[in-house]
């Protein structure tokens, strides 16, 4: 299976997903600031990506902080934590790593051995990247799962979710990984996922190394696609989810929820558990990023709108629950009446 | 007001459409097949400015003819004429002014002096540009008329639908500069429009000249933003309108439509008569136009996608009537039911 994330001798290796898939350059990271900035820039991107990319960030943070005294050490983890977590304020990923690993921290003290301490937050950070590779393939289980009639799907995604956006395997994509295996892939296709063109670039590339029959398509185009043709399922990922089930998720999602419904298309997130964010009751609450103008004003640093033109960049949005058939999670399938079933389903 | 049409001492001028804003050049079309090319890859788009180009083409074919026997020229004509029709297939406007021109020349004969037929012809190529010009005025008086709130409006437009998509002024973007004009519009968000970027490169280039308020945004955040804020209007072109009402136009229109409804946003086509098609009955047998797939997995020539991406990519996609709340034409609006609404307008 493809990573894009890899630890090697304390170096932190992201392939450079800007310049995929027309180059593979791998980016070592040596120390936490490079690695803040390879999520801010999108080197690395994926909620689940960014938040085991950020826990091997912190890895670098203790490496860095060898020469310190107990009291210094623990001042540039907090400082590294805080960095890291003012990186990207949508995906709750990110969030949860870092509470996660602040507990591990808290767990130490000033008799605690350095090497120890080093050596237990790496084995934590290859802990996260772990869990979420076998979390990817409990997820892609329970999602074949939903295939009932036992006939190839034609699917539509939307950005990209798949090994590139996780430890590997991947979360939407992970699903249909899993039905292809089964033989339950009838057509994919992908939105190219404007600005960014995660889906044209990365999931195209994913698709096409695994084989599966895909066609990229413009966002604007899915509507038509479902009034012209038998579409199964649209499904996506998320990169925070609310205590009701509203989803925030890549831009052009809830307008992709919208047509699903007006074309009764089931309509399914996937996601692990650590995107939940069950402490804001509805998707109200998200914070939503907006990014830089220049990237719909230009590409690849060519201009393409008049200069100085005005932009509405709001990089996620979100979709309310209501719009949501079912959310696939490594803890298995939640359906309405989404409030009480996802409870249930994180706490089991 | 700017205008992507000129012809001028026997030559066509076309505004290079595919490089604006960046650049601003002019292609000199001495030749049918030159304009015939120009409509292909897209030097001239907008329904209405195809129609208006391809009648200026048919004036060179005829210059061209100037040494031929009658019959050479009648038949240099059907052949410009079949040569124009075979350039792009959705928007009828073309297709009108194909059959306006061959009805203008069947009016000719063996005794008729050739610089009669010249002048008659070239005549009629500028009565169409003007009329065009005069159609885009009324229908922005019209259009402008349904801003009954006397509020200024927040209005979402898809591609570029103003002075470079006809002869001058615009349709759906001249009733935003009639609104304009009235003090009426509070922010235009453009969609960028993929893939040919017709909002964040033309319509964006427009708004900037007029200065009118505006933002432009990816397509998939259309819906995000109608939940967001007070949206008031979604305005469009069309390229092609059944005798029921179903609407062709640029991909992306029908899910705004889908989306517009969900947020009982107003969806508003705004179109001269000639975008009719009243021999059709329902938008089922609009030929929709499938392009390139470079359209979407190239950017000026650079890559985006793996090599060989598979590709779907409609060019336009239909509307049904029942999610437009009012066509806009020159000869006034029209609004359900339709059918009967439509043929008495066009009537009149």
């Amino acid at each position: 299976m493809f990573t894009a994330i890899r630890f090697e001798q304390s170096v932190l290796h992201l392939i450079d997903q800007t310049s995929l898939p027309l180059k593979e350059t791998w980016i070592p990271c040596r120390h936490l600031e490079e690695v803040a900035q390879a999520i801010e820039t999108m080197v690395v991107r994926g909620a689940p990506a960014i938040a085991i990319a950020a826990g091997f960030g912190l890895v670098l943070a203790v490496q860095d902080s060898a020469g310190s005294t107990w009291g210094g050490m623990q001042t540039d983890f907090a400082a590294a934590v805080k960095r890291l977590r003012a990186t990207r304020p949508t995906a709750v990923n990110l969030f949860h790593a870092m509470n996660h690993f602040s507990a591990l921290a808290a767990t130490f003290n000033a008799t605690t051995d350095k090497a120890i301490v080093l050596q237990r937050v790496r084995d934590a950070a290859h802990k996260y990247y772990e869990d979420d590779v076998e979390q990817c393939h409990r997820i892609g289980e329970f999602g074949a799962r939903l295939a009932t009639s036992g006939k190839p799907l034609t699917i539509i995604t939307h950005c990209n979710t798949g090994a590139l956006a996780t430890a590997g395997f991947g979360t939407a994509l992970g699903v249909i990984r899993a039905l292809h295996q089964r033989g339950l892939v009838k057509h994919v296709f992908a939105d190219e996922t404007r600005p960014f063109l995660q889906g044209s670039r990365l999931t195209a590339f994913e698709l096409e190394k695994e084989n599966i029959p895909y066609s990229i398509q413009v966002d604007g185009a899915a509507a038509f696609n479902m009034a012209q043709r038998k579409v199964d399922w649209v499904i996506v990922g998320a990169d925070r989810i609310a205590a009701n089930g509203d989803t925030a998720n890549k831009i052009g999602t809830y307008h992709l929820a919208i047509a699903a419904r007006y074309h009764q298309v089931k309509f399914i997130v996937a996601a692990p558990s650590t995107t939940f964010d069950i402490n804001i009751a509805t998707g109200q609450s998200i914070p939503v990023e907006e990014r830089a103008a220049a990237e719909i004003t230009e590409f690849r640093g060519v201009g393409v709108s008049p200069a100085h033109a005005k932009v509405y960049n709001p990089s996620f949005d979100v979709t309310p629950a209501s719009l949501i058939d079912a959310i696939v999670t490594e803890k298995g399938v939640i359906e309405a009446p989404f409030t009480e079933n996802i409870r249930r389903v994180l706490n089991s």
